[in-house]
C-alpha cells in the first residue's frame, strides 16, 4: 500500500506543478516565479495540512525529493509553454487530477494521526484545495473555488465516501480507487456542463 | 473558570462565522464558499495563535466541536440569508463580538504558554484580527483593518488593560469582563462616530 | 560568530520594518496599520521558516525584542514619514539589504536543523521573500517579487554560493560576507538597470 500511496501523491505534485505553473504563466510572470508558483500549487495544501496535524517538519523538508519533482514539473512546463502554446484545458485537468488524488492523501495522512473521520475529511479537502488557493491569492484573484463550479464540492464528495468506505471496509486500494473516480467525475462533469451551487447574495447597499 | 472561558469561545466563533458568512454573501459565493470563509474567520486567529505558540494539534483538531460550531452558524446564516436579507450593519456588530471575545481567549492562551504580558497581547490581538485578514484576502479586499475606522488598536487596548488587571489582580472573570467591554465600547464608538487614527500617505510618484 | 548572526539578523528586522512601513504608507494606512506591515514584512519570512522547520515557538516568541525592535523601526518610520517625504527609492535598498541579510539567517538556521544544503537553501530564500510577499498580499497587489526585474533570483543565488562556499571550507564570517556582497550586487544591479528574467506568456484565450 505505501508505494501506491507514494505514487498517487508524487503524481498529484506533477499535476498540480503544471496547473501552477500553467496558471503563472496567464500573469506573464518569469522562470523563478513560475517555479516557485508551481512549487507553492504542489506543496502548499500538504504542508497546510502537516502544520494543523502538528507533523514537523513538513513532509517536503523530511523527504526533499518532493520539492524537486514539483520544481521540474513546472520549470518543465515553462519551457514547453514557451516553445508551444499549450491546450486551453489542460491546466483545468491537471488540477481535477491533482484535486482528487491529493483528497485521498489528505484524508489518510489525517486518519493516521487522528483517527477520527470528521478531521480526516477536513484534512484530505484542505490537501485538495490549498495549493490553488494560495496559487490565486499570489496571483492576486478570488480564488476559483469561491466562485467557479462544484470544485471543493467534489473533493467533499470524495472524502465523504472514503470515509463511509474505510468503516465499513477498512483503508484498501478498492476504497481509494473509487474515491479519486468519485472526485475526478463530479469535478469533470461540473467542468463539462458548468455545474454550481446555489449562491447567496448580499448586496446589502451599505458601503464597505 | 475554565467553562466560562469556554462559553466566550465557542460565542465568539458563532459570531466571526456569521460575519465571515456575510462577507462572503456580498461577495456572490455558494454554499460552500460561504462555509469555509465563515470557518476561515472563526477558526482563523486562534489557528495562527497555536501554530505561532507550538501548541499542535490545533485547537479545532484537538475539539473538532469547533469546526462543527463554526460550520453549522455560517451554513445556517447562508440559508437565513438567502430567505430574508439581514439588516446592514449586523456584520459588523457580530464582528465586534468576535473581536471582544477573541481578544481576551488570545490573551489568556498566549500566558498559559508564555507567561510574557507582550507576547499575550500579540496572541491577543492576532486571535482576535487574523480571522478578519484572511477573510478579506480570499475575498480579494485590502483587510478592513488597514483602511477603516480604528479595529485591531481596539483589540490591542482591550488586551493591554487585561494584562494591567491581571498584573495588578491575577486572572478572574472581572478582569476578562472589564476588558470585554473596552474592546466593544471602543469597536463600537469607532463604527457609530467613523473614528480614525492619523494616516500615512506616500505617494512619492515612483513606479513600482 | 553567534553575536555577528544576532547583529545581522536585527540589521534585517530593521531593513525590512522600514520597507514595509514606507509600503504601507503608499496605501494610506493608518498607524496601526503601518505598524502591523512592517512587523509582518520583518519577522513574517522567519516565522514562516521556523513552522516549517517545527522550531517551535517562533523565533520572536521565544525572543520578543524581535518584534520589540521590527515595531519601534515601524514607527519611527511612520513618523519620519509624515515629517518629511523620504526619497523615492528607500524603500527598494532597505528592502535589498534585508534580502540579503535574511537569505543567509534563513540558510544558516536550515543548516543546523536538517543538514541539507537544499533544504538551507530553499530556507535561505523562504526567509528572505515570504515577508515582501505576505506585505504585497495584504497590501492587495502582486507581489513584486512575480513580476519585476530579479529578486529572488537574487537571494537564490546568494544562498547557493553560501552553499557552496560551506561545503568546500566549512561555515565561517567570510563566506556569510561573500554571500551577503553577492546577493546585495546583483539585486541592486538589478534595480538599477531594469535586469529580468524570460516571461513565460500564456494568454491562451479561455475563459477563467
Amino acid at each position: 500500500m505505501n508505494t501506491s500511496i507514494l505514487l498517487f501523491d508524487l503524481a498529484g505534485v506533477v499535476f498540480f506543478a503544471i496547473a501552477g505553473a500553467l496558471a503563472a504563466g496567464r500573469k506573464r510572470m518569469d522562470l523563478f516565479g513560475v517555479v516557485v508558483i508551481g512549487c507553492v500549487t504542489a506543496l502548499g495544501g500538504g504542508t497546510v495540512r502537516d502544520l494543523l496535524l502538528g507533523s514537523h517538519p513538513v513532509f517536503w523538508i523530511s523527504a526533499p525529493y518532493y520539492f524537486w519533482v514539483a520544481a521540474t514539473a513546472a520549470a518543465g512546463t515553462f519551457f514547453m509553454g514557451r516553445w508551444r502554446r499549450p491546450a486551453p484545458k489542460v491546466m483545468m485537468y491537471a488540477d481535477a487530477g491533482g484535486l482528487a488524488l491529493f483528497t485521498v492523501i489528505g484524508f489518510q495522512k489525517g486518519f493516521e494521526v487522528t483517527q477520527s473521520y470528521s478531521i480526516s475529511i477536513i484534512m484530505g479537502v484542505t490537501t485538495g484545495v490549498v495549493g490553488g488557493i494560495v496559487r490565486d491569492v499570489l496571483a492576486d484573484e478570488i480564488p476559483l473555488i469561491f466562485r467557479r463550479e462544484i470544485y471543493a464540492s467534489a473533493s467533499l464528495c470524495g472524502a465523504g465516501i472514503l470515509a463511509l468506505l474505510v468503516h465499513l471496509f477498512g483503508y484498501g486500494p478498492l476504497a481509494v480507487t473509487i474515491s479519486v473516480c468519485i472526485t475526478l467525475a463530479i469535478r469533470l462533469s461540473a467542468i463539462r456542463w458548468k455545474l454550481s451551487l446555489p449562491v447567496l447574495v448580499l448586496d446589502d447597499g451599505v458601503e464597505r
